[in-house]
């Protein structure tokens, strides 16, 4: 798959070319929100599971801001296990025994999907900055092809936490009659000053960095490494806990008896952010992290229905689980709770669960049986409804 | 005054040249935590108010990280009111008229006092990275020379908010006897994970930058403008509350009508942490920045007391006046109030008031009338006590 994609030397690159995923290429031209449009684009997919005769059993899972299509299979570059392995799999709360599960790169990504290191067509170079500026609903309008592609009417269910429920949000709004069941985890119906600030200060700290060259790093066979990984390391404390971090690292030291007065990584916590920081940079291309923050920073699903979230779901059929964290401070349940509000104001069909955790915005990738008891309960439910084995 | 102090073309060095100062020089050593001693140093400080006959009413202002010794007197850089204007001159809280204040920069600061931009005996040019790391102690026994020298032998009070209250604590626990009273605001005893992770992002963001040189700059001619920007900005998020973020700045987009589609500033919050960085670098030096934030990392007060923070307190006859703010989220009421149960439990005089104000660890540079009223009290009752007119 994907002789197509751009053939650089880079790791971000190497990815786009990785032979582990099913690949959509279209040659169709892609309306986009920024007005422009793509001339083709190819999204990078992983199925789980066996579509069903009436192919009714077709779970869509939407992923966050670093992650990608790899959910519940060994990860191609870091050989790490899925994202979601935990979720996802045979047995698993979202059973691939019974369900198809199907995840796509979000367009703008770096894992095969059509982002800015892929190669634009008009130059035969990288689009870098040329890419437009991709929306949350031009993701989701990218996987509703592929959908189609598939051969599926409706989808059974669309779930995904953080940047994936914004996606599966935009869902539910754009295309109510193809969402059987909607599971947002972690979210928010548009993206907050916070977070916006905390989002503008990774694209600075990428901007930064004299080998981001204004985006043509790929060009030019640099990589905006120091800039990416700072980006990352202020990203990665928002999606824990203050006292997750307390727990985890305290004021434990690192490999030291005692403080070396000096600027090295006296503490766990800095070793722990470093490595983050240096890890990331070999699977993540950082172009790609400007765009992703971008449509976060954009997604204001109630400005599109005139300021009134709760039209966005006017008439829908569509059952809802919305799922917060306690101690999510990115995605408080304050955020997951308007949602409902407005779920609620727009007579749709939604439950909503507050999870116990004291682990941050990170809870929705972690172990948390509640989580797990949340998701498998509620699709066994809606299976019900839809009419095949639970 | 100053004629000794370093003389680079940057803005760090300009600074330390300021004429606008009071300067102690000793060519005494002053002993550091790290083990290292400084072979002379000065402290720039400013004084406001006049020494009473038997100089029992002076008031030691410790400044926090960004802060310096200009407390209520025009900045001479930036030309803008004193940092705590609202809080110290005549008629304020902190009485100028009744009071004599006194604040010096840091040690390690950049603003006249001994930092890593002043010249290292040793070589000639700047210390850089070979100024030993400053701990709060250093800070606070570089102080106690400077009080000495003013013939002071007790302090009426001591105060501060965050990395200053961090200093406040320190000099109730290393010279009890010549505190009377004390007030630490929105501080801690030990620095938290969660905020030495932030710290480290700063470092991180200024140590990536080209420019910095290793730590050379000053004698390279550059200046790691951009790194600094961005530590400044990811800073500046954790000083607000997501509240104050949301009034202040909500989603709303700056001088346009509509999104761009690109990666301009388009939200109000992104031009405004863009402003704060782009100011800080005029202002600020990025070694010092180094320094101050690992000074309060490095701070552990009850780590020096065989664990136990109340022994850091045990005997003492100050007076304590503990504050914090109820969207505080950087030094939550539940540091400060930790700080409390030592002073409790160490038979200490202590007061502590929780301020309700959405501004975040902002509210005690803000006008906060309840702050003003806790402080002017505090400062009336002990007044009585110490025997001046209240």
């Amino acid at each position: 798959m994907d002789a197509g994609a751009p053939n650089h030397a880079s790791a971000a690159a190497q990815q786009a070319e990785c032979p582990s995923s099913l690949c959509m290429r279209l040659a169709e031209t892609l309306p986009l929100d920024a007005g422009d449009a793509l001339a083709g684009f190819q999204l990078a997919y992983q199925m789980y599971g066996e579509l069903n005769a009436d192919k009714s059993n077709a779970i869509l899972v939407c992923h966050a801001l670093t992650g990608d299509q790899h959910v519940a299979n060994e990860h191609p570059v870091t050989g790490k296990p899925g994202w979601w392995s935990l979720m996802v799999g045979p047995g698993r709360p979202v059973d691939t025994d019974r369900y198809c599960v199907i995840c796509a790169n979000v367009l703008a990504g770096c894992m095969g999907s059509t982002g800015p290191a892929s190669k634009n067509p008009a130059t035969g170079g990288p689009y870098a900055l040329d890419l437009p500026v991709i929306t949350i609903r031009d993701m989701v309008r990218a996987q509703a092809r592929l959908i189609d592609e598939l051969g599926i009417e409706k989808l059974f269910a669309v779930m995904g936490g953080s940047m994936g429920g914004m996606q599966v949000l935009q869902w539910a709004a754009s295309y109510p009659e193809r969402v059987f069941a909607a599971i947002p985890i972690a979210t928010a119906a548009r993206h907050t000053s916070q977070n916006i600030g905390f989002n503008e200060v990774g694209r600075q700290a990428v901007m930064a960095d004299p080998d981001w060259c204004g985006g043509q790093y790929l060009a030019e066979g640099k990589s905006p490494r120091k800039g990416l990984a700072v980006a990352r390391m202020a990203a990665h404390i928002t999606y824990l806990s203050e006292s997750a971090l307390h727990t985890k690292f305290g004021r434990h030291l690192q490999d030291r008896e005692a403080l070396t007065f000096g600027f090295d990584a006296d503490f766990q916590i800095e070793s722990y952010l470093r490595h983050q920081g240096m890890t990331f940079v070999e699977r993540f291309d950082a172009n790609s992290y400007l765009y992703l923050t971008r449509a976060m920073d954009y997604f204001d699903l109630g400005k599109d229905y005139g300021g009134r979230l709760a039209e966005a779901f006017r008439g829908s059929s569509s059952r809802f689980c919305v799922i917060s964290f306690t101690s999510d401070w990115l995605f408080p349940t304050s955020e997951n709770r308007s949602i409902v509000h407005s779920l609620n104001a727009s007579g749709a069909n939604v439950s909503f669960v507050e999870i116990d955790s004291d682990r941050g915005h990170d809870s929705f990738l972690l172990d948390e049986p509640e989580l797990f008891r949340t998701v498998s309960g509620f699709l066994r439910g809606a299976a019900r409804v839809r009419g095949f084995a639970a």
